[in-house]
């Protein structure tokens, strides 16, 4: 263990700045270095929901490989991701062995389906690191749509869009409870695996929740099939019925 | 819609008072009534969160029938739970007519297995009502662990632990990442399950995650099989593996 820097993922929750926990703005405030990833040439949301308590703090922007010319399951995809991961953590690194504290900002909660966790693993284990728990994007779409999304004995699926249509539909039919992250392209399909499983009627879609800019709407309503690849379609497993 | 009071659904996170929203306390010093749920005769979770800046505002205990001796399946514990609420929606429902914002305190996230839902989905069709995410329970639970929970294409189920043995197994073994709330009495067919699975090895059992008490050990390691109601297991759905 290194008697130099701390390593802190820090959870920025899901976009409304005063969604940060007491315990994030502390360590963003106190940090020698505020990390944060972000696509070339693209703003990171993450930095955009603390950019007001980065009053003069080092920045270390992390910027993603391009790699929309390379399909995600080719090899060549995940090699460029690792490449990238490794550089990052040793950048990082060379931070903590001169002894600086290094706050790395996630979207929603760093260890949910987030980058930080590709640096926690491979820094962990040489530094002292803490993780900051966030207020998930999630959270954020069932509370700004006022729907209950599970209760009791329901059982809550996850699902990342990016799986095959009848997947979809399989999982849809067999939970309470469903959340779809990483829409993107994949809302169309989303959408005909919903209707296969019988439960596209209470299905909500969810865009950029807990912002001035919130959209939350049936997702029979919506007329067309663009979505952020932050989007969420939620499927409340409650219908408030009963106690 | 009444021009009264307004009913806020407060998440104030698993444990740490410092994983309080900057909204989440803002919300409870403004507030005219604090409001929450507790046992008779125990203290509230929630209440003990936000204790330091409940500051003479007046507070409303929510307190749960009796129900120890019905089995959660008869028809007379639900009634008895519905009953409850109907009483505490009125309760509040009288307040917001008089023109008080009522917060009511959750343990983790307010619509997410809470019991706040009871109330927003009796009172938010006549007053103005505002949901504040939180911090849940579960992300406490990894983050304290340490143990990224879901990356990726993984598919996270979330399961009560009351669930049947056999459903448990064949949940656990349909799923990547896997969370189990509502442990209490159902530790043991929880161990059982994931046995059958085959997922024992990497269950971990996390008990008052955030907190000075907080407990982290894998599951296989664990002696005994009791564990408070609030414990959790965690399977989580990455090695660490690839990028």
């Amino acid at each position: 263990m290194s008697e130099g820097g701390r390593l802190i993922g820090v959870g920025v929750g899901p976009g409304d700045p005063e969604l940060l926990t007491l315990k994030a703005v502390r360590a963003i405030e106190r940090a020698d270095i505020v990390a944060y990833f972000a696509k070339a040439g693209n703003q990171s949301n993450a930095r955009a929901i603390v950019a007001d308590r980065l009053k003069g703090v080092a920045e270390l922007p992390l910027l993603y490989p391009v790699t929309t010319e390379i399909h995600r399951h080719d090899p060549r995809y995940r090699d460029a991701l690792a490449a990238f991961y490794e550089q990052a953590a040793a950048t990082i690194a060379a931070h903590l062995e001169a002894g600086r504290t290094v706050a790395v900002l996630s979207e929603g909660d760093p260890l949910f389906y987030g980058s930080y966790m590709h640096i926690h693993t491979r820094l962990s284990p040489r530094f002292p690191a803490e993780v900051i728990p966030g207020v998930t994007g999630m959270s954020g779409a069932w509370s700004g749509a006022g729907v209950p999304i599970a209760q009791g004995d329901d059982v809550t699926a996850i699902l990342p869009g990016t799986l095959d249509e009848a997947e979809l539909a399989r999982r849809f039919a067999d939970c309470d409870a469903a959340i779809v992250m990483k829409l993107g392209r994949n809302l169309a399909k989303v959408r005909r695996a919903l209707a296969t499983a019988g439960r596209l009627e209470r299905a909500l879609y969810v865009e950029r929740a807990t912002t001035a800019v919130a959209t939350t709407l049936p997702l029979s309503a919506k007329t067309d099939d663009s979505a952020p690849y932050f989007s969420i379609v939620l499927v409340p497993g409650w219908d408030g019925g009963s106690a």
